[in-house]
């Protein structure tokens, strides 16, 4: 999936990488406004980000995809409806609360939509609204609707989308931006998400930004064959957000790309921001690319790359950096044995770092294959455990990716002709830590 | 599922009430031997038990079940083979190497099978063979086969089948023995397993030993049916082991029990021991049990039971004692959305340890209900993480089970009259420190 190969020593260098991704497609402004609520439900005040992304002119041409989960989001419900409207003109995002399946949660969305539209001079059917956070609480709308003006007064281009990357984040460590560039304009995108994260459609909060000029057909045909082959095939913790949302929107006032270069464009900025979406998740050390072949389809080679992307014993492994591929075919082996019970897996070949460890049945291992595959993960570790100061809460010691390095997983089951790539991550103390406590 | 509710304020007081379940039924005995070697595949040695059960005489009254992984390994390919032999004379288990698609992993099973059948004056096809512990590695033969004899000389019904409980341990913390008593004779079980536990037919090693006369098909009906009730709706990290099996076997030398006390009096043992492997689960503070009514069917249940327990993020809520109840809506609305999309879950009710947190389509929250939930979350901690010596590596403080409560979950959902319980556990750091350097 990756396009990139990129090293980053400090979180200045990441940053200044950042600015220059940054830039605004023609037609967009972003605007953001921070400030202090207490939720009702709990007693402690938190601090919330409204993030307002505009176009010059509400346009046509806009395309979301919203999580397959069975209880989604009111601001996903009220999405949903938005993509038969004839123009979208404002994205109003919030964190720290998702307005999931909290009483008068529609209503709650519609109304902060509607202050929007009026502050903007749009109707409230053009804007989206967006959330995420904890599920569960009510939205504070009271004490949001007093803070909208200060974030359109904020409407801007002059750090391009940094802004609305950074008001996104929940737990993410830093912000995420791709971008890619052709001759008739570029394309933009943001992403927040570290945990909750196996998409059933899109993911949580992308939204990319794009001036070339394309029609709203083909920017919905475009998004769905991106997401399709690029969120959709990357897990965290296997937990399908109520939020995932994904939204590609064109002002325009660029020149007309040629088709398949746009798709390509568009490919390629989903599948950084996926790379991006797994490099940050909660407590990552290590990402995995899982490159399954020789399947009979997609579908097949997806679900056995999740079943080792989502094992919990191999992702233990990967965080210990300890070579123990006996969990890779256990995660194999379960899956095919419950969902796949007619792939001939006699001729099975596994190799990690392209090394092989298993072919025609049977395993192939000695010591100096696994001390070869300890030094693979070594190689991709993107940070070890710090002890923590109170013994027991972990914190990542680096908060920005200081590189695009993957532990590589090669698997070849011998059924067929097709490929898929599933990016996943390890499973460490800093992802119990964070989870554990989150709302505390 | 439990019919017990013990606490016990040590692991001295464990150990006793261990040894008091511990007698065996008539016709049997068990004989366990240690020895150190040294995997061919890692420079470390190791310490291997060699446990025997042997029957006074070869019985036809056998049952047995195996994993649905499709790698299973060499003991299962084995077992499966000898579910068509007349008799059942002996079972020979080894832990640390799971001898699972290691080459010549068959024979090597094979081999050991003939050895103690030789010395115990039984058929090789009168000998079960069962391997747990790490997957890859191949079994040393050459080191176990001069050890088998120490096995066979400490064949002896003094302690019980107590040191079989203990000599098929790996990562528990502590052995499991469960009885239930009829007038006509006794069933008593024992199980190792607390990782790469989401059985698929069988749980990781489990032997059920009885002295009640009945016949091989009302055996392997009877097993079939408890296990699939009690086994099979049991997740620890939702990793289908290579190894799983559980076996029941009759000596037949006490009476004619009653068909449908004898039924009930085995899933009594299988629901007892199911508590115990998930309560003895690597890391787990709390077992978490799921009950799942108003399905339409049996599977619906036991699915969405499973997608809660398996969350890796609310299990992380739970180990919190965070009452982060939208974790769970998240996870039952990943499912239904991915597997179940027809279900009507308009009318979903949510409790925690019975305090209502979800109805008709919406959260039921406020602050008293959170600290309510909090406090059933408190009230049913196994024991809480303390800050490890080296700062890195987490080790329970406990190595007996304090008591027998749960964190209990109640999800009606309305679409018909089916219920299942559903036992699972939360996510920790100590089951991070084991697994990340589980064989270094």
């Amino acid at each position: 999936m990756s396009t990139t190969d990129l090293t980053f020593a400090s979180r200045d260098a990441h940053r200044t990488w950042l600015a220059g991704q940054a830039r605004l497609p023609g037609g967009f402004r972003v605007g953001v406004t921070r400030f202090a609520f207490t939720p009702a439900e709990a007693p402690k005040p938190s601090k919330m980000a409204i993030t307002v992304i505009a176009a010059d002119q509400p346009s046509k041409a806009f395309a979301a995809m919203f999580t397959k989960n069975a209880f989604p989001g009111a601001p996903v419900i009220v999405g949903r409806g938005r993509l038969a409207q004839p123009a979208l003109g404002a994205i109003v995002i919030n964190n720290k609360i998702s307005n999931v399946c909290a009483p008068g949660g529609v209503a709650d969305s519609e109304t902060l939509c509607t202050e929007a539209g009026r502050l903007l001079g749009i109707p409230a059917t053009a804007v989206l609204p967006s959330s995420t956070g904890v599920i569960g609480w009510k939205l504070p709308v009271s004490q949001m609707l007093p803070e909208l003006p200060a974030a359109v007064s904020a409407l801007s281009d002059t750090n391009g989308i940094l802004p609305a990357a950074e008001g996104i984040c929940t737990t993410d460590l830093y912000p995420k931006i791709r971008r890619a560039d052709l001759p008739q304009g570029s394309i933009v995108g943001i992403a927040k998400g570290a945990g909750m994260i196996e998409p059933n459609l899109a993911t949580m909060l992308v939204y990319i930004l794009t001036d070339l000029d394309v029609s709203r057909d083909d920017l919905r045909a475009a998004l769905a064959e991106a997401v399709g082959a690029t969120f959709n095939r990357m897990t965290i913790d296997s937990d399908t957000s109520t939020s995932d949302t994904v939204v590609a929107w064109s002002s325009g006032v660029g020149g007309k790309p040629d088709p398949a270069a746009f798709r390509a464009a568009l490919r390629q900025v989903c599948a950084d921001l996926t790379e991006d979406v797994v490099r940050n998740g909660e407590g990552v050390h290590h990402v995995m690319r899982v490159r399954v072949s020789g399947a009979p389809d997609a579908a097949t080679a997806v679900s056995i790359g999740k079943s080792i992307a989502n094992s919990p014993l191999f992702q233990c492994a990967v965080c210990g950096n300890d070579p123990n591929v006996g969990r890779l075919v256990c995660a194999i082996g379960k899956e095919a044995g419950a969902r796949f019970p007619d792939l001939d897996l006699s001729r099975l070949r596994l190799a990690v770092g392209g090394i092989e460890v298993f072919s025609d049945g049977a395993f192939r291992l000695d010591r100096e294959k696994e001390q070869a595959v300890t030094a693979h993960l070594k190689s991709a570790e993107l940070y070890a455990s710090v002890p923590p100061s109170d013994g027991l809460t972990f914190r990542p010691p680096v908060s920005w990716p200081p590189h695009e390095r993957s532990v590589v997983i090669d698997v070849e089951i011998y059924n067929g002709t097709i490929s898929a790539e599933v990016l996943g991550a390890d499973r460490t103390h800093e992802y119990i830590s964070e989870n554990a406590d989150y709302r505390s």
